[in-house]
């Protein structure tokens, strides 16, 4: 098709530039679409829909080469002012549909009336999301049925789609197969379909059917099915918005707090994966209502589902025993996308023909919660190299670049969220969330959830009185640990000194070790809130853990250093980068190059559900990631064994020394031990 | 690849004919597919399966200008010796994958050794089914899991599949996912896969997984599900034998006996379709657990259905409101073919992945019963025109040629099928089946079915005293009435006369009418079984819409004979085409030119049971099918008056008046009517 007649009124559209020539009476909507401009409709253009809002602009273009007159459009219809009446049009707006060429003009489509239009992340990121969901509406006008030339209702429903939209090869489940005739003729022949598209291939099906013009909007829930939490994001398929987001335990905590404990429980019980795997799905389903009520919506409305989750909460969703992921090769019964249908895992708080995405997997020990962090943080995109670190019970660390990207799980146990710590929670109103210890007076101070002061500030008290000081959270602790070292009350080994050694009272001996008092609120009834050398050693294995892992890849990737690191999960948001790397959880950075990428997975799983492009993106990518297993790997001992020192032993870290400098302190606990009898000696 | 190398030792292939030279040491099978030959394999050359037996021939073969020696081939080797001596291998046979080319050879494919073999039907009909199904049975090898390489067990099943049997896009539902890891642990990381493919993509789906070589065989259920029978062929999907045969009543029809009373049934009560469809589904599952019964099968083994029906028990069976079908236009829900997991049937009684197979529908009231029965007589590749009846309580009609071809359904109701008779019964044994009457003593003969003697026959009297002479099925009827008609006893219009007319005390009066007394049984305590005039005229409202829409499509072609008739269904197989033409059922034709095709929509359904090709056909051919509707055309109410006559009144019947010649009698009722008192006027 040719647009270049000058006979004919030039049309210039913004903001993408796209121009043409088109004989007077031409509808913008129209023009929009023989030009390939992105000008969302719903209803095809008859006027019922709205989607295809246009702001026409008039005046002098030099840019453009063109004046544009007041009557380079027709009037303002009927069909426009009855929707202006009853639905209200913003000022200056037409509808595209209705507004046809007379002379050159330059109209511009606004961001809600772009189908593809980008939804920037709220997350510290400058990249965003284009909405390309599976799931779209379409209004039809369906012919009806002639017994002189009989087709099924549902031919002619596709043969409409595919002349009215495009879209070729459609099924629909029965489910909707039964409603198909009644919608047809309730709605006189006009129907709207949600028709989901497949992303391997071109086939369409309808997941819903409504009577004439549907108003509604459709959603989708992006799960991030951790092994300790289950976080739901109710999403708009249309927009990209989070119309609510909620979390919940995962229920299977009760047959083990960690991944092993439950494959542990599936191989010692039997039926006992069974057991977790209706845990779980029973807990989504419930997650899945408490959202639709939130949003208030109706879970009919839900159309799709993505998950994202470790390979054992992966198994146990999908109903597989996760025996083989406890042992050598830690074999995944599956590890591409998976698309399903929501009934195929008992989902029953969504449309009944939804239809579920599922993340690949890299690995058995690298799951498709890792696929959604290096979906949405492309370490394969980076020029600089960067690690990527997703804490939580189970860490997946990503290193890489353009060249090559690297992974591997780590085993850091749950004391990064507070569990097997003394005085540990989970992050929750009342919890001790950041702490400082004044390197002098070896006094703390700290903040907790859900207050903006300091405990040394001034209404403290009053302002903590309804939530309580309650205990310590995750980065409560690493902020607390790392604080103790800078303080000088904790040795390189993770040795806290005495009272007489420091010079403080708030080491406090226990046994043969001595604890850090934090917060004694006995006074008020409240707990006391001490740092134990339990504590100190729970954390240190757990981030000997992450770093090994970490050091694994560069190991493999040939370095020593890295140029940034990221920190993703919810609980990376909440971690000081100095304090992590005081701690030596992570390699030694330059402080601005360490930042926090928020829950990547669940971003990650957001885009998928926004994005059939991003499906691609993903399973593509996780074929180029090459996998480290950790299990097996004597280095990685090595490593751990290595990375217990408080920052470690033996990899320099120039750039924290530039900006802290670590007391030269060694101590021996109560009873003494080899490390400070030696220092005695000396 | 060329084998035309005259170095190498020649192989030639009978019954193919196909030839290439081969190394010495190429496998048969190996030299096999690299020709195309037809040469089965399960195991795919490792010696398990025997699939792959040939013949290899010795001597001389002018013909194919060859000499064979003894060692033509390499010797028997172990893995014959030990298949030998655990299963028996036939006199002359080796394995095509073990015995080796040593010289020119000439090599027997026996047909059970031949995937596509042809499977000759046992109707009379020399075509047959090559057997295609969509479900095969694949032993593979598949590689053990490497923990640095990491892929899931099911995509490595998929790498397997593609290298050993070049399929591709293999998918699998979660309950064959969750059996994959310990199916390939148990076999040693070897398994049979039941593989089916997708006849409108090249996708292929895994339906179940048995650890290592599985010995056992699939099958799949031909059912023909009628408005009061269901029927359903056990079928081998290796060979396409019928393992097992059986049909029940339609539970349906408590809800209404013919098509039209079970669609008032749903208009008139609220979820009474899906009562209706609840029964059907039932029924099925009952019959398909005693279809695996009677052949010794798990339903398990039944991986694939295939549904033929008329639109009402399609849209039932579907659980899909047959409302629509009830009034003008008559439009289906979706008249396509449809591909759908048994499990969306609830279907209870096969493998749970089973997968269904519904033929299309070519219109409102010409099913996928009529569509099964284009596939199995193809009247579109008839030189000739043919006519194909397919008589039930609603008959489909079929007219066409290579040129065009036409299709009807007309509303005979259930009389052809003993109801509605005075004395009439399904067809079991006991029921009369055969009638002739002595055009000149008017005394009756006939047959009861399970018996081969005529009643006038020696020992009649006791090879049925076991069953009794219990009524008359609907080939008896139809025989019955026409012998009356040949006999003299029964006028052009349908009335019979009395003793004193017809000089024979065998006509009682019964009211105003009379009754013929075919078999006075209540000396022996059994029935008395006459053809009352109510029996008569039940009849002739049959015939006359049988025929009434075979003229419908005549004239529709423009034609006013046809040059052959063809006879199907289960009834159809059993009417003498004599006493059809004298009744009038169907239109003249040369006798030896009307012939039955047996369950003609049941032979479609096993047709596309075993032949994927045979679906991607029907599809094709209904969309070329020409429908004629007969519910709202003047003419068909014209023709319908007109065929009342017996034959009928307008049309000649040339062929039929050289072979009968039927008396020139008129009757009146017992209290007159005006066509007797016109008679007794000239």
């Amino acid at each position: 098709m040719s647009f270049d007649n000058p006979q004919y009124p030039l049309v210039i559209f913004t903001p993408s530039g796209k121009r043409g020539h088109f004989a007077a009476g031409t509808p913008i909507l129209t023009a929009a679409r023989q030009l390939g401009v992105d000008l969302d409709s719903v209803c095809g253009g008859r006027g019922i829909c709205s989607k295809c809002q246009i702001t026409p602009s008039y005046g002098e273009f030099p840019k453009h080469g063109v004046t544009v007159a007041e009557n380079a459009l027709t009037d303002w219809n009927s069909v426009e002012e009855r929707y202006d009446r009853i639905r209200g049009l913003p000022k200056g707006r037409r509808l595209g549909c209705q507004a046809c060429v007379q002379g050159d003009v330059v109209i511009d489509v606004p961001p809600e009336s772009q189908v593809h239009r980008q939804v920037v992340r709220k997350a510290a990121s400058d990249r965003a999301i284009v909405m390309d969901p599976a799931t779209h509406l379409y209004y039809v006008e369906v012919t009806e049925p002639d017994m002189h030339e009989p087709t099924g209702d549902f031919e002619r429903l596709g043969f409409a789609l595919r002349d009215q939209w495009n879209v070729d090869r459609v099924t629909a489940p029965l489910p909707v197969m039964r409603r198909l005739q009644g919608a047809l003729r309730k709605g006189n022949w006009t129907v709207t379909v949600a028709l989901h598209k497949g992303h391997r291939d071109d086939s369409h099906r309808i997941l819903d059917i409504w009577p004439g013009f549907h108003e509604g909007r459709i959603y989708g829930l992006a799960i991030d099915l951790g092994s300790t939490t289950i976080a739901a994001h109710l999403t708009d398929l249309r927009n990209g918005t989070v119309k609510a987001s909620a979390g919940v335990m995962n229920p299977q905590i009760r047959f083990g707090e960690d991944l092993m404990s439950r494959v542990s429980y599936a191989m010692m019980n039997p039926g006992g994966d069974v057991e977790m795997t209706t845990a779980v799905r029973e807990a989504i389903n419930a997650l899945s209502v408490e959202l639709a009520n939130e949003a208030g919506i109706e879970p009919r409305d839900i159309m799709e589902v993505v998950f994202v989750c470790n390979p054992v909460m992966h198994h146990l969703l999908l109903g597989i025993d996760p025996v083989e992921l406890g042992q050598a090769p830690f074999a995944l019964a599956t590890s591409n996308s998976l698309s399903l249908d929501a009934t195929e895992l008992n989902l029953t708080s969504t449309n009944p023909a939804a239809r579920v995405f599922v993340l690949p997997c890299i690995a058995g020990h690298v799951g498709a919660d890792a696929a959604a962090v290096a979906l949405s943080e492309q370490p394969g995109k980076s020029e600089d190299l960067v690690l990527i670190v997703d804490v939580g019970t189970n860490a997946e660390i990503l290193l890489g670049n353009t060249t090559r990207v690297l992974a591997c799980s780590s085993p850091t146990g749950p004391a990064f969220e507070g569990a097997q710590i003394s005085s540990g929670q989970r992050a929750a109103p009342g919890a001790i969330e950041r702490v400082e210890i004044d390197p002098v007076s070896k006094e703390p101070r700290f903040r907790v959830i859900g207050c903006d002061l300091w405990s040394d500030d001034p209404g403290f008290a009053a302002a903590t009185a309804t939530t309580g000081i309650t205990g310590i959270c995750g980065s409560g602790i690493i902020e607390a640990v790392a604080e103790l070292r800078m303080a000088g009350l904790l040795d390189p080994r993770g040795l806290m000194g005495s009272a007489g050694q420091t010079g403080t009272a708030r080491m406090i001996p226990e046994g043969r070790t001595h604890s850090y008092l934090l917060h004694d609120g006995s006074a008020t009834g409240g707990p006391v809130i001490t740092v134990t050398q339990g504590d100190i050693r729970a954390i240190q294995l757990a981030k000997s853990a992450l770093y090994a892992g970490a050091r694994l890849l560069m190991d493999e990737m040939g370095v020593d250093q890295v140029d940034r690191v990221t920190l993703a999960g919810a609980f990376g948001a909440h971690i000081s980068p100095k304090h992590a790397m005081v701690l030596g959880m992570i390699p030694d950075a330059p402080l601005d190059k360490v930042t926090s990428a928020g829950n990547a997975a669940g971003t990650g799983a957001r885009m998928a559900l926004c994005s059939v492009a991003a499906r691609t993106e993903i399973e593509s990518t996780v074929r180029q990631i090459h996998k480290v297993e950790t299990a097996i790997e004597p280095r990685f001992q090595e490593h751990f064994v290595n990375a217990n020192a408080i920052p470690h032993a033996t990899d320099p870290f120039p750039n924290l020394a530039a900006i802290v400098t670590l007391p030269d302190v060694s101590f021996n606990t109560g009873g003494g031990n080899d490390a400070g009898r030696r220092r005695r000696r000396t």
